[in-house]
């Protein structure tokens, strides 16, 4: 019994805790394959030359590394970002630069300053379960637009924007989207850019995956198309490494100026320590080397999914083909529920995250994503094999009995609570 | 111009940058003598052991380090802080302790979950401006209530819990207060506690110098005389790194699962590359001893600090004489104003920060704190030397003119905004 249940504000009233979170700390056993969490594959670093660098800041720049620093960020990182992000044609200038602690608090504090109570954001259906969770924590009202194969559907954008009057931002992963696997074509992106000026409503864009596509270019951000609409978050957890927690906001000036007083008031400033060790890597180590390392590590993982899913899956199962990223979306027949399914997964030693997740509004239940960026080829072959079992099995039964096991956990809550750790 | 300044959430209002602000990037010039920031001094540290520790951390733990970790933090880590919180009296489970980036975050998770706008947080006269900001960032009634020598006043205290009846929580800064420079007694404590008790209102107690005392026994905290009532912060900036930007809630366990939630929501996990290494230097290196490095350093500065004014300030300034961590409370002469004189105390190459920023209604223009944590002895003793001209030069103009230099750049401004990192 919680002697302050009723001391919270509003806004806490969502946080609670799952059945859901229960069964993850089981998916975590090393027997289990796991298809769930968004973890890096941080082992393809070259460990010995990370440690070395540590070492160095420590040791030559200790007084600075291990002592508080400025709120918006060391200054010769904000300026490494922009090289970065200029690979996705981002160009702006260190001063509209706002680094954070990962960018999950980018998306914290972007919508800490724009949203009260009741104002709409506009999300992808699906979209990040991470950026629903910040939106609900800040009482936001959660509108999704339907996707088709090009990302965001622009009709259903346009209808949305019409209907709702105090839209915040539009909310979109336009590059090997989470969970959704899917990529904005670059006329999608003008089309998408174009609707929203004419709204005049943000663009809150979020590319933590921009620079792990398999061919061709990285797809150009929405944000060089536009400096004024467009507010960036970039993440160095997927190109270098998670357990660094630094990520960055790029923002037209006068949000920049409200963010970094919003970061202050967060966590004072980002940790040197995290900071000095980016920088000089990326000063010193062949990054974009290291980039590439990654990507073809992912696509090796990506085809191991593809073609197990292909050869094992049940045939009424579809599910995207990313051309980049660490995710594919799943659909499942029509009669199956993927949360009411999971426990079953999870007995069957294979784990994946349920579609309700990355839903505000109930949909999804027929949906499920996997990741392939973790585990490796042979593993994540066994894995689909073990899932594709389980789904055989849910088909029969419902065949056999006509119902969809509606003894699961959760079955049709919108707010699937997931440890944040295992859905990036 | 702001092409989204009406966007923007009622609680982003309060997000403005002030003169003051832009005086500190002025008063960072090495020839200023700069008794204004809470800068601990990390320079005591063995950089040589440190640096061997994180290449270690990264060599031996890698896969770990870099990773995305525990929403609530590594779990070693949460058992050693517990060790060390026994310091201090505190004794819960590893279970209801969670990680975040430095006890900032604890702050600003804490009152996002207790708090709506328009609530009330009860803090001491003067309070931390790092937290008032906070407060103020969810749009808080801020209500001060009076210290004595033996910190937060009793009647007083027990009057504005009966005239307010939202109140939240009431937050404490029992030991070496930040900026008062005082410390409750245990009695006054026990009274402090009972009273809260009483109203049914939790204590937020901030606890970043409890270690940090000059003599004695460190003071025991109020938590552990209540785990259901107190939430206790605690912080690795000021006895380990600042840098490094890890802290930590005790939390009763209601509380703690509500902020494991909001923290994910926040920044995901905390970083475990900084969390992995300060848990190995907890393990390895003697960090009591470190700490009475840091003790007797400090208590050196102080008392640098306490003989200078001594010998040199006007007979009309008054000071607190604080027992133990980073701070002395100066209040002026009545007619002068210590926002308006701070302007000319820097063209004389010495910083202080004003009183006003430490509260959230006005008062503060005849106060200003005192840092001695940073400056070694020589250099505390010049800036006292030029604080002290600045101070008989006011006063002079005052007794030639009769005015008190109204001209400053934030005159009556109750919202001092200042860079936090000056200000922990």
């Amino acid at each position: 019994m919680d002697p302050w249940v009723d001391s919270y504000a509003q806004r806490a009233q969502g946080l609670t805790t799952s059945a859901i979170r229960a069964l993850f700390s089981v998916a975590a056993r090393p027997e289990v394959v796991s298809l769930a969490g968004g973890m890096p594959y941080v082992s393809a670093l070259d460990s010995d030359q990370f440690a070395d660098i540590a070492a160095r800041v420590v040791r030559e720049q200790g007084a600075v590394a291990l002592q508080y620093g400025s709120g918006q960020g060391d200054q010769m990182l904000r300026e490494q970002i922009l090289e970065i992000s200029g690979l996705v044609g981002v160009r702006s200038h260190p001063d509209d630069v706002v680094v954070t602690a990962g960018s999950q608090m980018g998306l914290d504090l972007v919508t800490k300053i724009f949203c009260d109570p009741g104002d709409t954001v506009i999300v992808e259906s699906p979209s990040y379960v991470g950026a629903l969770g910040v939106f609900r924590s800040y009482q936001c009202n959660i509108v999704h637009v339907a996707m088709d194969e090009q990302g965001l559907d622009p009709q259903s954008l346009r209808e949305e924007l019409s209907e709702n009057s105090r839209v915040k931002f539009i909310y979109t992963i336009p590059s090997f989207h989470n969970p959704a696997g899917l990529t904005q074509s670059y006329e999608r992106r003008k089309e998408i850019l174009a609707i929203a000026q004419a709204f005049n409503v943000p663009i809150l864009e979020d590319d933590p995956y921009g620079l792990l596509g398999f061919e061709g270019e990285p797809p150009k951000a929405i944000r060089s198309l536009d400096d004024q609409s467009v507010i960036y978050l970039g993440s160095f957890s997927k190109i270098i490494a998670s357990g660094l927690r630094v990520g960055w906001v790029i923002a037209p000036h006068g949000v920049r100026e409200k963010l970094v007083l919003a970061a202050e008031a967060a966590t004072l400033c980002p940790s040197n320590f995290s900071q000095l060790v980016v920088s000089r890597y990326l000063a010193e180590q062949p990054w974009q080397q290291q980039i590439k390392v990654f990507q073809e590590l992912y696509r090796v993982r990506r085809d191991a999914l593809l073609q197990s899913m292909q050869a094992l899956m049940p045939l009424d199962v579809t599910w995207t083909v990313p051309q980049g990223g660490f995710y594919s979306w799943l659909t499942l027949p029509q009669q199956l529920n993927a949360t009411n399914m999971l426990p079953r997964a999870i007995s069957s030693m294979v784990a994946y995250v349920p579609g309700t997740g990355f839903f505000a509004d109930g949909q999804g239940a027929q949906n499920l994503r996997l990741s392939y960026c973790y585990p490796d080829p042979a593993r994540i072959e066994e894995g689909v094999r073990r899932l594709s079992g389980v789904i055989e099995a849910e088909l029969e039964l419902v065949d056999t009995f006509g119902v969809n096991g509606d003894s699961g956990p959760s079955a049709g809550s919108a707010h699937t609570h997931i440890p944040r750790s295992d859905l990036v």
